[in-house]
């Protein structure tokens, strides 16, 4: 599995720019992305706390693909180009967007 | 499912830098984090490409409790306070450690 993994930092605005924020991910940038090619999974998350570190992220978006050919396939995709000129719009400069593998031996025995 | 999501920044010196980071981090911090209470699931990602943001991450880790409670207890845990002075040595100023909760009022309708 190949993972694109989205982290959003907190909008300007306060309580009433986060909810605009949310409406507008959910409402409009999220239906872009199911519309991606080859997307197997699709995960929002919100965040609760932040224990350790100095960006204030709000939501972090897990998707998953079968692999890297997938995923490379998925970001030269039209919807894909539809969902980051969205994210522009919605979420200016808010977005860090990363490629990652799994790691099966980074995995302690217990786990794997 | 309360989330725990690790990112890791790029430690310094270079190739050998990170390759004594993920030795220690697998050899020795993951052992660690195996023995939280309540860890019902661990998936550690390695960053391949960032295609958006500044910061330098390398490193992803889930780490999946059954609800915030479970997550609070594994927080205050003896394990989790020796994963946390492992990680102050082996990471010092490097980690993001987010708690996340599932949104599915965040999803779009075709992935609930």
């Amino acid at each position: 599995m190949t993972t694109l993994l989205a982290l959003y930092r907190r909008p300007d605005g306060g309580e009433e720019g986060y909810a605009d924020f949310e409406k507008a991910y959910a409402g409009g940038h999220l239906p872009l992305i199911a519309d991606v090619p080859g997307l197997r999974g699709l995960v929002v998350r919100r965040v609760r706390r932040r224990m350790m570190g100095d960006d204030d992220l709000v939501i972090a978006t897990a998707m998953e693909f079968d692999d890297w050919d997938a995923t490379k396939a998925a970001l030269a995709s039209e919807a894909m180009a539809a969902a980051g000129r969205n994210l522009a719009e919605i979420a200016p400069g808010l977005t860090t967007l990363l490629v990652l593998d799994d790691a099966p031996d980074l995995t302690p025995e217990a786990w794997r």
